[in-house]
């Protein structure tokens, strides 16, 4: 593809032969979403984030990789050690980490990885307000789409239930929310309540705090890990107020098992590291809680029954000839749309298959989409047919 | 070290360069035991197995490296398309592999990765009748050392108490055994009932057949299975009477989970392959004994178990500053023999402290040696102090 790697360098401050050596080794690749044409980093190359975009518009315009969020697994040294004073606990979400941009008088959702994606670029504008990135272009809103109708994480949030009316008849109601959790300008974040007050003024919904504490009141924000725990939520996100360092994430036993789950669903496609990290949280977490007898066995059952139940239950799919997929139902507004992306999960390479599709009024279209996961299934029946580990 | 790279070529039918290369990348390594000088494949090249090992004596003996025992994850169809005919069951048991040849009229123990070990070479004599491999140099017997009292594998296996007595008071109590289950002669096995006749000669102990059956059978080896778990014990091998295919092996619940409680007690060490694998098993497993909710349930909390608290228990300790160590009790004849098998634990790399030493009677030494897991200490330590993931 035709690119100015000297413009390319310069922008990201980066050394000419190193932009070259990136897009040898495909480390760089090449992308498109409808007339726009833009670069994606797939890992990290020096100081540029894995998932930073850079397009090749007039401006070159770069949006900076979402940088990975670090995790403590203990709460009491690690909050007093990293934080500087106060800490804003904010609820951590389970959905997928969007960024949210204007380019050329267009706003764009990008998905953690760098692309843009449609269904997301599609709805951005009916769960937020789209203003504030006309006023202030130079911002990218990050946020966490939830609810259980994405196509990337489906897990159901009551809060984000939305009624779709037509004709005075509700139609739908689709489980989808946006919550913006950061603004950033290149590779700094607004302070939170300037994050904050910005947000309110054009109404742009936002992970609200669920507490601000000294960094010392580590038993406060157990106490809200419990609580989210009990709820069935994923965890917290502890910040600086003024985010002068980087923020910490902790999550709760329910969230653990909820991954164990899904990844021995999959057994063979979610891998192990997946598997070993969630077991290994939970144990650092039932000794910093203190956990007796009767909690430990508690906690030793729910994980027991997260790794075996799936796994047994895919195993038995199998054996009956059944396929393992994980479904998807998502609400579009026309054929086109839902045939764009498609068209676009081929592209990044997702096997799904079509499992329901209709039309429900004029302009929602309903489809239920199972995203194959094809080591998992190719396995299993290959081990039950008698092969050997 | 000279070395006459032709003949070892032309001895193990390698060409030159493989060696040479092998060797240049440590593949190949030098060792010494007394006055024996020998070297190992410590990865398999072309045909020759990881294990093996050449020495450097006139004749330059091979002891070819045991081969992988391949798994059935289902014992119905594997066991069926696997072998030929009839099948013979036969224990696995919990222990280490050991070959044990004569070498210019020495009996030695070789450890499955290669090394001659001082301790195993030593008890050798006391376990069986050296006086076959007096008869029969060119075979190599493959057997397991069990018990609690060996610096590998502890685990208690009843019916290898041996009460030592000295001036007609019992001394000790030393949980160790040695069973062959396999006689080969370079790289074939002899026929099931060949070896058993030949083993019974001199009365040496072996792994006993648990049954024959048609290969159809596999309902008669599921009961087996379940015997075996309720008795606490490992599993079986399966073996073609003629030794025609290579051997399969299955393993136990009991067995599973006790891999993961050890696993999980020396988190960062074991390695996380070692996990999946017992995990995968359990699936497998739960679904050919064909398991409703009870039992999965009962399945479900031993690996749980299995998994937190061990990990907990290992968290807690370094909490309070213990080391995590893995102790072996074992009992030497003298003091040299002692020294000479702490110079071999630093020579292969293990990190131990001596936790108790005594003298028991004359020549009866008592000594538990604590295996050090460095990386789980390390890595709970500093996670414990604040260390993000």
């Amino acid at each position: 593809m035709d690119i100015d790697i000297s413009k390319v360098s310069e922008k990201l401050n980066l050394d000419e032969e190193v932009v070259k050596n990136a897009i040898e080794r495909r480390v760089i690749s090449f992308c498109k979403y409808r007339d726009k044409r833009y670069i994606i980093f797939k890992k990290k190359v020096r100081h540029i984030e894995r998932g930073t975009i850079l397009f090749l518009n007039e401006e070159m315009d770069v949006v900076m990789g979402y940088p990975k969020i670090r995790r403590a697994l203990v709460l009491d040294p690690t909050v007093k050690k990293h934080f500087i004073d106060k800490v804003i606990v904010e609820e951590k979400l389970n959905g997928y980490n969007v960024r949210i941009v204007n380019i050329d008088g267009e706003v764009l959702g990008i998905t953690r990885g760098g692309r843009i994606c449609p269904f997301t670029t599609k709805k951005i504008s009916k769960l937020l307000n789209t203003d504030i990135l006309e006023d202030h272009p130079e911002i990218t809103l990050c946020g966490e789409v939830i609810g259980l109708n994405n196509p990337y994480v489906p897990h159901y949030y009551p809060e984000v239930d939305r009624e779709i009316y037509k004709d005075g008849d509700m139609v739908i109601k689709e489980n989808l929310g946006l919550y913006v959790f950061d603004i950033r300008e290149g590779n700094i974040s607004l302070p939170v309540e300037k994050r904050n007050k910005l947000l309110e003024e054009y109404n742009v919904p936002y992970v609200k705090p669920l507490g601000v504490f000294k960094k010392e009141d580590i038993e406060e924000i157990k106490n809200i890990v419990l609580k989210l725990n009990s709820e069935g939520r994923e965890g917290i996100i502890l910040k600086d107020p003024d985010m002068m360092v980087g923020p910490i994430k902790y999550t709760t036993h329910y969230t653990h098992c909820e991954d164990l789950s899904v990844a021995f669903r999959y057994t063979f496609d979610l891998g192990i590291h997946f598997m070993f990290s969630r077991l290994i949280r939970e144990g650092y977490q039932s000794y910093e809680f203190n956990e007796g007898e009767e909690e430990l066995e508690r906690r030793a059952v729910s994980i027991g029954k997260s790794i075996i139940y799936p796994m047994v239950e895919s195993i038995r799919k199998v054996s009956k000839g059944e396929l393992i997929t994980e479904d998807f139902e998502l609400y579009f507004e026309s054929e086109e749309d839902i045939e764009e992306f498609l068209r676009y999960l081929r592209e990044v390479h997702i096997s799904y298959v079509v499992k329901e599709r209709e039309v429900l009024k004029d302009n929602i279209y309903r489809i239920v989409i199972g995203k194959v996961y094809p080591s998992t299934k190719d396995k299993i029946k290959s081990y039950l047919e008698g092969s050997l580990w």
